[in-house]
């Protein structure tokens, strides 16, 4: 809030976030009169990557979103944030835009209570409902959002701009990260102060993370004034930060609820080497998410680290298939075998998760195709046995290997020598807990334990399940 | 309502009524079920040129829309029509979409009361308040139709697209044109019932007009049975019907309210012939909306008609302007003179109108380089005085020529031997009326006479001026 | 030759010469030491229309080309002319450009001894032979442009530019049109010179047409200087500009050989008239080619001129068939009938020449479904009965409809009354000449004569005869 | 050479070898008759994405090239390999493609005779060159790619594609590299061999590497026969393949000589940590190509390994400045510093090599920014004090931060407490050799050495400082 460069700033943010979501993005900003936004499919690089697009975007502040793409139907136009009601008569400007992060588990049911109101719905995305609740509510944008927030059930971060104020708000229990951060105003001013999913955001432009706006408070950004807090609700209950962002999610250089991603990932190494304790030559992660982990295993096990697999990185719209005689050609596109460190050795493989199992296995096979002796595939986090209601992309129930398998048939089918996960204590040890306390635990950690901390109403559940189940049949097609 | 290849035929219709706008175009199709989009800037040839495109809009009935470049700002991509209601759960499809020609004069002081109410609005466009009026409203579409109708003033022509019917309605001055036409079934079914702005989008798909939709009539087609008519509102004041379309809107081959555009236009110049009794050696249409009225004015006075000045049709995106020395430029990509046909010649130059007089200063500097001895510039309507408030994207008066000079004065501006322009009384025996009746005039003919059928609010008329103002200060920057 | 906006007056030019070729163009410019050249698909407008690209092509000199979709592999960039040769030391710039117009008929053995020789080609061009024979001639450009000539059969029209000067050459028959104009300098120097196709592209710059390019001629201009001439050969045979550039190829407001293009057409009209004597109730012509010959012929014959056919100029990329039902789709995209001119009428349809016979057929039907009692088709050029060889593209023989059927079979397949050409002496009455001299014709007249000026080798003809077939099959399976 | 989907499998070839070149990239089909090609500037996976593209090159054998972005000018469509030449009767086909890795240094010279001798280029690409000595040479392909190395002079690894063979060369000292591959045929026919500038280029698609082409080796490949190969020149001089594969341009899961480039680059880091000794708590890789040198430098060190700067892989177009108070923006797009593993620690950075020296300034102040105590940069190569002529876009020695800074000076100037470069020897040891021989080294060294295998012409030399020089400023500008 406050920088005359406001949506070139929100652009490198976005871009540093890139790994949050690289279907859509859009930004809106404000000159404290009129409000100017732009919207499309594709990179941050690419649709903000030019001056006449960000000079059609000017004004101290801005919001920005990148479109993750889930389940539902995604290259709808009218789905990529930031939302934004015209709140103007028609030719004077005015009305406000909100990004959203998270589910709404309650959406369906809102949206057929305000449909039958009479509100013009544009797309499918239970963001919206959120914006025609803030444009029903009365009173000043704070007292919206407050208003709203009791009426919202489900992980919900939230930016919203005004012409002249940017307010951040987080669900009670703080599922999905949103972070306050700060930058030295270049000549001397007062400071910007910004919010952002993550602190690498602040990081791209000499900014630096303050604080995480805390579950249930509503925080107000005003040029030239310091943020205002306001805690909307003050439940009993504790935080719940989704545990998963740790464990893939988050970026390793951002800190978050004052832990850094990366220390955080290396420890889960660390609990991981300890737990499995296996005798092998190498240790291999799997690129990128999976390197910061087997740092760890490989200084707690003594066994040495190589690039065993490595990733090339240029991406291009879609490769056609060759006419099927050239195997594991998706994963192909994106990792190698590094033969001269495989070859004969006993090799640990480690991962960050095990989802569908459908590249682990193929990486295996690349892997074994070079030789290894032994393969151990080691996976820095707890077995995901149940889907995310909460806003990450996870298969349905059906489609999650270890729901559906035991530890032996899993082990069969990767054809791997044996398949280690961290515990969930484990987990929480390396998050710099005890132990999970099951009574209040400390994480939202529902994909591993199913204890899910806002409950999912019964056809929301079988709408994401439908949604899924879809979203994931059209893939397989294309 | 009914072919199989419904988004196919709209497409057609689209490109057969591109003369009415080019900014953008967009189509909305429903299978009976879920509904389906597709909207964007450019010439309908190219946004639906792709099979992949207009497989992308399946199902029985569809409804489109070409922007017409108005004033106010055009290219942003929530004001592309069709508009769209989502009222479904959020996942299973339902709600409606509508297209509206015209303009809703009251719509400032309606959109200022629903956006007080909770109205969420994406776009500038007047027309979409009628979503929202239309979304809120109760009963039956047609009763919402009914209902919603009684609140516009102004001028409107809507089609409006639901599950199972498509619903077209006409303001009670009927001052927007709205025609209904049928469609032989190809394979012996019933026969479709189709509704479009011009029947010449009727003739490009084999089928013809059957009738004028009537001033206040709503009309519901649903497959497979003859269309329903109810007529929302009786009042005693009779049909305006705008005779700018006549004039210069419509395409030649149109037939609107019984009377063949082309033979109207003819007629005009046949008045104008009888009115200025001009001797001259050739008579020349600016093309290619002149061209009727020049056949008309040389079939009367006897003088030959003849091409004196060429149109080239192609067009690109922009020229750049070479640097300052070539004069006439923008008038250059389009039109050239005919040499051989204007040397030595006294040359009778026939326009459908005179509205800013900008190309015709500069046609005429055309013809007189190539030795044309007299110029005599006859306009087919009579001088364009006044603004339009109705859909017609005209400039402000202040920058209407005949509202701010005479006669004498036009003749010395525009270099001309003599400037005529028909009567509105001429206006009228063209149209097979007697003449103008002052105090029931047969069509809206406010631009010309400044007796506008509906009145404006005066804040509605100054958003206007300020909207056209800006508008064109931009246009001449660019 | 000249101004320091070069390209940008080129663009203009070749903007003017769209009718000339619509699928890609090119342009080559210098700055007297480097040269730089643009060139793609599409209409000048889209592909010159930006700054940023007439930016990249600076220098006081440039040439310009618009490709014409004949049979040949069109898609090809490497087709797109100018053609340029780097002739630099690999990186301080040089070599020359050519632009050509017609076809070469010794291309082919003239490129198989290039080959034999090492010569690299890029395409199947026929003018890219005349690239590597003027590279391979020595002594100056003009003295290679004298040489080269001597070795090429067939028609060419040819631009060549160099850093210091632009060169252009006719055949010895003069088939293909060049022109030479001039354009006054701006700010009082010397004027420029320039060479176009036709006319009408110095007219767009405020040129003028100063005289035609010699059969045989080679003119060389230069910044500052009258142009020079050099008459490369000097035959007994007399000129021999091909015909059909005044019946349909050229633009109507072009002069060339001294004639008006417009009065070309108009006098056809009246022969055509005058030969034919119908008794009719309207004269329509088929727009746009068809307009100039059917004003004569309604003035000829005292039948009312009207435009019974509307053509709609919007285009885009391609529309897609809907499934089967709809037919004439094709014609109806271009050409609707105006019902209020044509029913119950007696009606004379004049087009400017019958080919294939399928647009006739189609417009016909259209014509006699408005309910026109009688359709008398009047052709404004002899029967089309031998392939062009000279640059024009033309079907095959077997595919020409009045090669292949008498008047009366050709009548029952279009559905008409009657069918009526112009004679070929009645084309030479309307040229200006008394009539055709069979051992020297004025014009090139093959396609109605089949005498042909240039012998034609039996592998070019059986080539050529190939490419067509397979571009037409191509085109009718596309 | 052999599969049905050959467009395809270089597509993916090309991918893998994506790293070589981002700027532009084509691929030439031939089906046994005739020649296709498609070139675009752009990554493999945008240019070849699309089922549209690889069905237009159809075919049994294929070569493609990716063009990397020299200083010479980059965006000229002409300059795109293969390069190709059409030796058809200009109907029927036929003809030879060729793609060439590295430079000719004699090129100026022998495009000199060439344009002398009529030859017409398109590019100013000194493998155009080749291209035309090729088609003027006589004999078989092999023979002509015989006659023709004799003539070339500088470094050059060939394929080249006829109707019938594909053919790969290799300068007579093996400068750059190419490998032959084999893929085993999936339905049990005769093996598809294969040619590649690196061995991963066979791993992506199920192939493998045989060998590598020899020095001065000309090899032909036939559908169904073992390579032929044809020793071209048998110098008594030794191979000497470039270092800088090793060092920096190769895939570090590809082999080369023998040697794994991972291994290689490991050992360079092991060698690294022994010359420097350097006391420490973190050994840091600036990402990607740090990485194996830094784990071998951590291993021989024992200091811990950990990603102290985390890279972001999205790349878009480009991004736009923020007005001038951002600092080390460009560097932060690619890079962030992880401040949990830098605060208050001894830092070794670990990076490839040492060129301008500009972005490890950049990222030295982003280390000591998290609180670094102290940075010491290792240079896992001797210093670049040289440029590259043979096919490496290295700056001009002006440019070259080691050319012009004593060891001291580059410390104090990138504000590190040490600065240490592996020796000459050192790199040769981890190459495998005892030394290096001055008197026959058995690698190009020239970058660090100054000892040019190839004598390099004056003007040739002048000629590409000149176009370094205008590159590089002309990337400053832009």
């Amino acid at each position: 809030m406050g920088s005359r460069d406001s949506s070139r700033l929100v652009a490198l943010g976005l871009h540093a976030l890139q790994h949050r979501g690289q279907e859509a993005c859009g930004i809106v900003s404000t000159d404290g009169a009129k409000f100017f936004g732009h919207h499309s499919g594709g990179l941050v690089g690419d649709v903000f990557g030019s001056a006449e697009v960000l000079d059609s975007l000017p004004g101290g502040a801005s919001i920005g979103h990148n479109r993750y793409g889930t389940s539902e139907r995604g290259s709808d136009p009218y789905s990529i944030q930031p939302f934004f009601s015209d709140h103007g008569d028609g030719r004077s400007g005015g009305g406000f835009a909100i990004a959203h992060n998270g589910h709404i588990v309650n959406g369906g049911e809102l949206r057929a209570r305000l449909v039958a109101e009479g509100a013009v719905f544009r797309s499918r995305s239970d963001s919206e409902v959120i914006l025609h609740l803030l444009a029903r509510a009365s009173g000043s944008m704070e007292e919206r959002v407050a208003s709203v927030a009791g009426t919202l059930r489900g992980a919900w971060a939230l930016v919203c701009l005004c012409r002249d104020r940017l307010i951040g708000a987080r669900d009670e229990l703080g599922i999905r990260p949103l972070v306050l951060g700060r930058r030295s105003a270049p000549s001397g001013g007062s400071d910007d102060w910004l919010l952002a999913s993550e602190s690498c955001a602040f990081d791209i432009i000499d900014g630096h993370a303050e604080r995480d706006v805390k579950p249930g408070e509503i925080v107000t950004l005003m040029r030239g004034r310091a943020p205002r807090s306001l805690k909307a609700s003050q439940t009993s209950q504790g935080s719940r930060a989704c545990v998963f962002e740790y464990v893939y999610f988050s970026r390793p250089d951002s800190v978050a609820g004052g832990r850094s991603v990366y220390e955080a990932r290396r420890r889960i190494g660390v609990e991981l080497a300890r737990e499995a304790s296996i005798e092998a030559d190498v240790v291999v992660p799997i690129p990128d998410s999976g390197v910061p982990s087997a740092l760890g295993f490989s200084a707690e096990s003594g066994i040495p680290f190589e690039l065993g697999i490595i990733r090339n990185h240029y991406v291009g719209r879609t490769f056609i298939e060759p006419s099927g005689d050239i195997r594991h050609f998706g994963v192909k596109l994106k990792h190698n075998a590094n033969r001269a460190q495989l070859e004969n050795k006993r090799v640990v493989l480690v991962d960050d998760s095990l989802v569908r199992g459908t590249t682990s296995r193929k990486i295996v096979e690349l892997v074994r195709r070079c030789g290894a002796r032994e393969v151990h595939l080691c996976i820095a986090s707890p077995p995901t046995r149940h889907p995310c209601f909460y806003g990450i992309d996870t298969p349905n129930r059906k489609d999650l290997l270890a729901a559906n398998y035991s530890l032996a048939d899993m082990e069969s089918m990767l054809k791997v020598n044996s398949l280690s996960f961290v515990s969930l204590d484990g987990l929480y040890r390396a998050m710099g807990e005890a132990r999970r306390v099951a009574a209040s635990p400390a994480f939202c950690d529902a994909c591993f334990s199913g204890d899910y901390p806002v409950a999912i109403p019964r056809k929301e559940r079988q709408a994401i399940r439908k949604a899924r189940h879809d979203g994931h049949a059209e893939r397989q097609r294309a």
